[in-house]
Formats: structure tokens, C-alpha cells, sequence
């Protein structure tokens, strides 16, 4: 039987044995000490017995230390170690200040830790157990009048900050929960929980080689697979991971600038010509946003338009660049996405590249949410013409459900990240280094301190294989259409557009009885635009499942159902049907 | 005795009685069902008898469920719970599939991740030994051999899974160390590590309300108490928590932009004259990039001379945007620095808010490392006038020690975030949600998703109070100017400026006898300028200590220390002096 780790000996004998194995503090300390290398077991082990020994309170045994009285909280003994009444590890009397670095605060700290990793361990299995709430919903005001969230002057004990921990755990939404359906990213993947754990523990800046080894090379070593799933020649190119796909979005925006206009970068946006941008109108409003912040401005991204299963038609576009070219503008990027957020559309990608190539414009793909189709071997052929693409964004912490977050953007030419956005600080990317330069990723992005992003799709992709990813995501499609036959041609329901689904987004409306025969079509519009509002707030209100719905266009409010979730099944999908229906029949 | 915790209240039983109690699995059983609330416990404890009847091997108590004899791994059983050999729990015969959501995952689940947990207190307990290495280097194609770090396409076992999590922190820096004294972020709080773990475990994004209520509401108190720090009225205005200082500082400038000439938002610079924007030569490279990227470009960042101490020169400040003026530009922005990355150095903040005041000027001021001493009543007047400025980048991971990664951009104006950002995605910020819209801050930034990095600046705000952070980082200055003192007229050291530091930043030169007598000042420059590489090599080949170096303008290089870490002693600062001359004296 493998350990239950370190806290575990003592129950873990007692389980082994049928129940019968008595452990003794000593015995549970010498397998302790045992488990541990490097002497960290021993010195637990000491901490141990000195723990003993002050509860046997004859003194005689007591370790050489003079003792400390102090009343006041939090300690402030100079001697240490400390024989304070705090010591008994009550965390009612124990403050942060005990903990790592304090002297002695080994054991402490463990115990401590330990006591959070109970809450958060807790907090999971109730997150997966269906008959568990999604939220506890609770109003702003409210909420900030159920609990004490300010912050004072004096430090909290232990406990009170445990007792925070839990309550924030109470408030929050179960992200993992098998019926949470309401972003693109939802689900808890364990083995890349455990992943972003020990990024944490390991507490690291992506910038150079020097501060994180081995995660820079994690990240040379996932971006090259990436690029080889795309499709470029050996999987070579460029890449980084980002804080989010709409920053992804904007990077590439920024490297398609630069690779047309290198001037750009001194001599700014009064050096060019007029750069347009070309995007479908179902597109991340990201590309807007790079835009406005680029310099560029929002006008100059010309929406064009997409057919009615949210496709960008190629013909508009060729037609856009020309027109564009005739006022003698510059287009310069052409964003195609690879799954669309509310309908979850491709764009035509082999056609896209065609036009791109022929007027010479950087095609980027955003494929934040649909990218990593590309791990399915059933589905990948949605983005064929990828690998003409001069960049493409891959969130894996969208339908992969890596945990946020998780962004990549990955660039054909090499270099070019580089050139774009180097500024060669001397006190960070010292030019004689003892090690290879190339891995100093830093200056590759305009951010100075990256986050690692990194272990925990790294440790995933282990985990799984590439076949574990491609299994989850086929059975989240194949959950979506599930969906989408179930209520094709129910009563009640009509779907925003024909044909089975692309990516896992199906967008309906729910038609309540009372109108679902009005007559009156201005009258059923206006009432059927509150339906799924209503609906949406009475499910956070029970707690019961969370989705998402929007209008679009000229449409009225619809529910956009989207299935990311590894947790979900075939009657979690049935019970929001009839979750929809319960909330909704009245209105 | 506090509980340690769901996995060892057997070995705490033990411990209790002095290590005569007996365990057994029953009563442990028991006592976790008590622990747990909302039926978890009981739900445990039933997959606990499972686990037990199923090593009996009797076949009479084996819970009703059809048996698989899949030998393929990973099982591919239809039949769940199953009870194929793997079911023992030896993690070589796991794989992730076996994890929650896995039906009868709980306890795997909850035995793999404690595992982990386990490895990751040791790795902490490690850390602040200071008898081990800061880091156990290898040259980046060494570390690429010494493990297997490829992606392929099956999945490996969770005990592979366990080897991959303790390779991967045996080739970590360990940046908690005592001696880490490398980045401007260093050190490991252990309140804020409890509070990462959390922020993973809840995996949410703080786009909305919607799906974050408790971290948004928690971004709120804290921003507006950094707010009050400050010192703007009553803590009004606004803010963000954004990837990093250097993004931070990019917003800022966004911001005075869309401030000056609203209409750069959809026209683009096209539609606004030259700008102009002006920050110290010691400034942080972020303002440049920034620059770059809005379409600025970095020619338009006017570059205003520092005195020897690094400061900015307010009449220099003055005389260029003037220059400026006469030119036809449109001084826009001007960047302070409360802390130069370098020097440390406090530019002027009252002579340069009447500069902007007085040319109606954007006034920001990048405290992304000096900002903390804001917490300082000891320092904080370093930063007097901070109160005037327009925003301010300050950065919680550096001097207060929080976890990465946790920058805040802080802004004066209510409202202009969002107007400058905004493009009110209709199925991210619906309009008709039933809570107060206000809390959804999703449309204030350029990402659409958020990490949630306020969790542990507050939870450690809670735990330490004001008087805390304020302790930790007094500390630190304490250390320095120790240091300072130590070496200001120790033979072998130059100062690189003189007087003591207002930071925490201590730069000098280490002049190995050879080179401290040389008469010929162009090859005593040249040897010099190899002494702190070579030493900063050895000492990563040692593992024994880190500490920066950079040249800077005509200066060759030198070391820059700085101390953010709060396990720092004047013991190690001691170390680090005679690891110094130990590695150096014989260049």
C-alpha cells in the first residue's frame, strides 16, 4: 500500500493492519525520520520529542533553552527556542510570526500547512459531490456584511486565518463542480492542481534561465510540442506563455506591427502608414482591445462578416483588404478564430491564409478556445490550414482545463519576439552569464516578471498523454451534442442556429409555456429577452448549476451551454434540461 | 493539542497518550467522519471500509458492484467502481484517470495529493536550512539530460507523476532560502504560500462577480486600503491587480493617453499629436516597452538625468518638457520611480508633482519596488508626494514578500479605467444581471480573464496586520544598512555611491587583492569588470548564496544586493560577505 504521507503513518499502520497495530508517537517518528532525506527527518524527529517532553511538564527532559514568559501576543522572546504557552500549537494562540522562518517554526508550519491542505481537500471532494451547491450565492452587500473582510493594523491568530479560509472556501463558486457550465474554463484537474501547488511552493520568476531551470525548460520543451501539433516543420518557431488569451491576442498584434514596420518601435505609430486589422464580428473583443492599446485604434479593425453559424466569410474579407488598400491603408493582421466564444464557429482557415498570402498580411489565429481541438485526432481537421498561420493563441486552461491560467501564443518566425520587444536591461540580462543566453526568456514579452505558467500543463500532458487530452476533449463534444439532439426538436426550445455543433458551444433559447404561443412576435421577443436572465439568476440563487447566456446581434437573450468540464456526464446535461425547465416554466 | 489534520489523527491519537493509544482504523474512521461536515466525512469513512474489504480478499463483504479484470493501463473499466489490482492504491498502478472525477476517486485523490503535499513540506522545510544549497546548478543542456522531461503521447503513472513533482524541486531555486538574495522578490511566506494553495484550489477568474464574489469583493477592501495608504481621500479612486509591474506601468500610461485624448481609443495615434513621455535614466526598462507597444515609441520617452544617487533632477525634468513644448510635442506622462531597480533610488516626488501640475501632466509614479515603504512609518517619507500623483504601480511581491505574482496599479480617478477599457462584451458583462454590475471589473483591463492574485496579499494583510508588513520591512532596511556599514570602508570594497542606502539596494564593487593595487586604470577596469560574473558563477556552482550584478552606464560591473527576504539575519549578510572574498580573492 503506497504511503499516505507523512501525517498519515500512524493511521496508515492502523489501516494496514486490519486495525489492530498500535502506534506509538516514537514509532510514527522513526518512520518519520526514515521518509525524510537529508536529515530533515531527524530534525523533525527532535521537534517531535521536544514537543513530548514539554507536554510530560516534569522539566527534567526539557531541551537547554531559557525559558521565555512573555504574555503578550504575538510573542516577542529574544530567547528562543521559546517555551510560551503558544507552543502547546493551539492555533487560537499562534500567530504568522511562528511560522518558517521563525526558529522552530518547523513544526508549526507543517502543522499549519497541514491544517489547510484539510480545508482545501474537503473543499474538493464536496466540490465534485452533485449534491453539493455550485455557489452559495449571497449579493455584493451582503456579502460583505456576512463576514469580517477588512484589514487592520493588528495581526489575526492562526485560527482566525484559517477561519478566513474557510469562509472564503463557503462563498466561492465550486469551479470544479460537475455542473458548473458557466465559463470556457471550468473543472479541476487534479494532478495539475497538485502542479500549480508546487509552482507556488516554488515561488519563481520566469524571466531567466538563472531564477527558474527547470520551468524555462518546460516551457522549450511544451511550446516545441505545441508547435509540432500545429504543424510547423519540427515543431520550430517561437512562443511564450502569457497572462491570458486576450494578451496573447495582443502580442501577436504587436509582432505583426513590428514585422511590417520594425521603425515602429522607436520612431511609434506616426512613422506608418494607416495599419487596418481584419477580424470576423463574432471575434474576442481582445482584438478591439489590442487595437486601442496598441495605437491602432478600434476603428481600424474592420469587422467582417461571418455567415449564420458564425463563420467569417472569405469573400468579405478579400473584399475589406481591397477596399481597404484603395483608401491606401495598410492591412496588416487578419485575426481568424478557431472557436468562437458564443457560438464556437471556425473560420475557414485554408481560405483565410489563401487571401493572407496573396496580399501579404500576418494571419493569426486565435485559437484560445478552440485550439486545442488540435489534440483530437476526430476533430483537429476543424482547424486544417493552422499551420499556414503566422501565430496562433491556445489557452489549454480553457478546453483543456488546465487551471488558470494558462495562455500560449506561438509565433512561426524565430527571433522575432525577440527583436519586437528586447530592451536588454543590463541587471537582468547580464550578457556574461555562465549559461546559454538563448533561455533567458525574459525579454521575449512586455512583461518583466512572468508567472509560471508552465508545471502544471507540463505535469498534465505527463500525466495524461496526448491520448488523455484528446479522450477528454472528444467526450466533451460528444456531451454537447448529446445536448444538442436532446432539444433540438423538444417543445420549448429553439436552437440560435442550425446543424450540430462545431466545438462544445450550444446556443438555445427556452421558450416558457406562456410564451411560447404568443402571438405577438415585438410582445415574445420582449419577453423572451428576460427568460433566460431569469432563469440564470433563480440557478444562482439555488445553487443548483451555473451557465451562461447573452444576446448577440439581433437576437435576444439566449443560453450559451459550453462544456469544458471533465467532470460532467450524460445526466448532468440531462438535469440542467430539466433544471431550465423547473426555473423557467412559470414565466 | 490542535489537530493535525484529516490524515493523522492516528498518529496524533498516538502521540497524545505518550504513545501508548492504539489505532485502529475503525476508530480513525470515526474521528474523520466527525471532522468533515456535510456528509463527507461519512461518505469518506464508507470508501475507507471499501478499501479495507477489498484487501481482505474474502469476497464476502465486497461492496455490490460487477468486477473488472481489465489489464490494460489506464483501466478502460465501463463497470465502476471497479476493482482492478490498481485499486490498492500503489500509485505505480495509478494513473490521473483514477482521480477525481473518477467514480470512488475521493480517497485516491486525497491520498495522491497529500503525497504531494508531503513533498512539497519537506521542499519548504529545505528551504530555510541553511545548510543546504540555494540551488543545485547545471548548465541548461546538462539539466535537459539529467531527466526524462518529454511530452509523449501515453500517460505515466501518478507514482511517475510523484518522481516528476521531486525532480523538478531537487533542480528549483530555492527562492525561500535565507541566502536567495537574487530578484527583487525573494523569500516564502507561509500564510501567503496557504493562500495560493487556496486561490488554485478555487481556480475561478476574476472577471466578474459572477464567478468570483469573495476574491472581487476581497480586491476591493484591499485596493481601497492601499488607496488610503496613499493617502487620496477617504481612500477614493481606482484599481487593478495586473501580470506584473511592468504591465502596471503600461496601463498607467494607457491611461494618461485616454485622459489627454479620449479619442485615441477608436481613432488611434493618428488622430493625436507627437507625445511625449519622461522618466529618469535609472528607470525601469517597462517604460519603454510600454511605450513601443501603445505606438508611442521608445524615441518619445525622454530620458531625464539622475544625479549620482540616481534620483531624477526635477530641473532637467522641467528643462525637457519645455524643450518639448517649444518642439510641438505634447508632454503627456511623466514616470516617477520610488525605488530604482538598481540604486534604489526615491526620485523627488513633491518638485516633480509641481512640474506636472504645472505643465498638466500625467503623474505616475512606478513604486513597484519602493512602494511597500508606504507601510513604513520609518520610510515612508521617502515617498512624500506620492499622494499628489495621478497612479501608482506598487508591487506586493517584492518588498512586502508576497507570493508571485501580486502588482497593483492604483488609480486616482473613479471611472477612467473603465471608459478607457471597455468593450463591453455582451456575454461576459450582461447588462442584466441581478446583482450590482459595478463589481464586475472584467472591462477595466486589457485581459479578459484575471488570475486571482489578492488572496494572499489580503490573507497575509489579515495575518500580520499593518504593524506587520511595517516590522518585515524595516527589517530589511535594517539589514541593508548593515550591510552598508560593514563594508563602506572594508578593504577590497568601493561603494558605487556613497551614503547610506534608502533602499534596500547596497551596490559595490569587490576589489580581489590582484586587482585592488593595479596601477594601470584601463586594466584594472577590465579585470574588475570580470570579478562579479566570475564570483556570481562560482557561487551558483557552490550553491551556497545569489546575488545580482549589472554594469550601468560607465561603470563596470558590480554587485547589486538587496534584501527583500524576511529570513534574512545579519548572519547572512556576514555569510555573504565572506562567501565573497572566499570565491573572489584569488581573481
Amino acid at each position: 500500500m503506497a504511503s499516505h504521507g507523512f501525517w498519515s503513518l500512524g493511521a496508515e499502520n492502523g489501516g494496514e493492519s486490519g486495525g489492530q497495530s498500535p502506534v506509538t508517537a516514537r514509532a510514527w517518528c522513526q518512520a518519520a525520520a526514515q521518509k525524510f532525506t537529508g536529515g530533515i527527518g531527524s530534525k523533525l524527529c527532535a521537534l517531535l520529542n521536544v514537543g513530548e517532553v514539554e507536554k510530560s511538564a516534569d522539566g527534567v527532559d526539557k531541551p537547554e533553552a531559557e525559558s521565555c514568559n512573555c504574555t503578550t501576543k504575538p510573542c516577542n522572546c529574544t530567547t528562543k527556542p521559546c517555551n510560551c504557552s503558544k507552543s502547546n500549537l493551539g492555533f487560537s494562540e499562534l500567530y504568522s510570526t511562528d511560522l518558517l522562518p521563525a526558529l522552530n517554526g518547523d513544526l508549526k508550519t507543517m502543522t499549519f500547512l497541514q491544517e489547510v491542505v484539510d480545508i482545501l481537500l474537503a473543499y474538493i471532494v464536496e466540490s465534485f459531490d452533485r449534491s453539493t451547491k455550485v455557489i452559495d450565492f449571497h449579493y455584493p452587500n451582503e456579502l460583505l456584511q456576512r463576514n469580517n473582510w477588512e484589514l487592520s493594523d493588528e495581526p489575526e491568530t492562526l485560527d482566525d486565518i484559517l477561519i478566513s479560509c474557510r469562509a472564503t472556501l463557503k462563498y466561492a463558486i465550486k469551479t470544479a463542480h460537475p455542473r458548473y457550465f458557466n465559463q470556457l474554463s471550468t473543472g479541476l484537474d487534479m494532478v495539475g492542481l497538485a502542479a500549480d501547488w508546487l509552482t507556488s511552493t516554488a515561488n519563481t520568476n520566469m524571466f531567466t534561465y538563472e531564477v527558474a531551470p527547470v520551468f524555462v525548460l518546460l516551457e522549450y520543451v511544451t511550446l516545441k510540442k505545441m508547435r509540432e501539433i500545429i504543424g510547423w516543420e519540427d515543431g520550430r518557431g517561437d512562443g511564450i506563455f502569457s497572462p491570458g488569451g486576450a494578451i496573447s491576442n495582443m502580442y501577436a498584434m504587436l509582432l505583426a506591427r513590428y514585422k511590417m514596420f520594425p521603425e515602429v518601435k522607436e520612431k511609434g505609430m506616426s512613422s506608418v502608414p494607416k495599419l487596418v486589422a481584419f477580424t470576423s464580428e463574432h471575434s474576442h473583443f481582445s482584438i478591439k482591445k489590442g487595437a486601442a492599446a496598441l495605437g491602432i485604434g478600434t476603428e481600424s479593425v474592420i469587422c467582417i462578416k461571418a455567415d449564420e453559424r458564425g463563420k467569417l466569410i472569405p469573400s468579405d474579407l478579400e473584399r475589406r483588404i481591397v477596399e481597404a488598400k484603395q483608401k491606401g491603408y495598410v492591412p496588416f493582421f487578419v485575426s481568424a478564430t478557431a472557436g468562437t466564444t458564443v457560438y464556437g464557429a471556425f473560420d475557414p482557415l485554408i481560405a483565410i491564409s489563401d487571401i493572407c498570402k496573396k496580399y501579404n498580411v500576418w494571419m493569426h489565429v486565435d485559437g484560445a478556445w478552440g485550439g486545442s481541438l488540435l489534440m483530437s485526432q476526430k476533430h483537429r481537421w476543424k482547424l486544417n490550414g493552422v499551420e499556414r498561420a503566422n501565430s496562433m493563441t491556445w489557452n489549454p486552461h480553457k478546453m483543456m482545463a488546465v487551471p488558470l491560467q494558462c495562455s500560449a501564443l506561438l509565433v512561426r518566425e524565430e527571433g522575432l519576439m525577440q527583436s519586437c520587444n528586447q530592451m536588454q536591461a543590463c541587471y537582468l540580462f547580464q550578457q556574461d552569464k555562465q549559461y546559454d543566453l538563448s533561455y533567458d526568456t525574459g525579454d521575449k514579452a512586455l512583461q518583466c516578471g512572468r508567472h509560471v505558467d508552465i508545471f502544471k500543463l507540463w505535469l498534465m500532458w505527463r500525466a495524461k498523454g496526448t491520448i488523455g487530452f484528446e479522450a477528454q476533449i472528444d467526450k466533451c463534444l460528444e456531451l454537447s451534442e448529446y445536448l444538442y439532439n436532446k432539444i433540438k426538436d423538444r417543445e420549448g426550445y429553439e436552437m440560435v442556429f442550425d446543424g450540430k455543433p462545431q466545438h462544445t458551444n450550444v446556443c438555445f433559447w427556452y421558450l416558457p409555456p406562456d410564451v411560447r404561443y404568443l402571438e405577438d412576435k415585438v410582445e415574445k421577443m420582449k419577453r423572451l429577452h428576460k427568460v433566460a436572465p431569469t432563469i440564470k439568476a433563480r440557478m444562482m440563487e439555488y445553487g443548483t448549476t451555473m451557465v451562461s447566456y447573452q444576446p448577440q446581434g439581433d437576437k435576444v437573450n439566449f443560453f450559451r451551454m459550453v462544456i469544458s468540464n471533465p467532470a460532467a456526464t450524460f445526466e448532468d446535461i440531462d438535469f440542467l434540461i430539466e433544471e431550465i425547465e423547473r426555473l423557467g416554466q412559470d414565466l
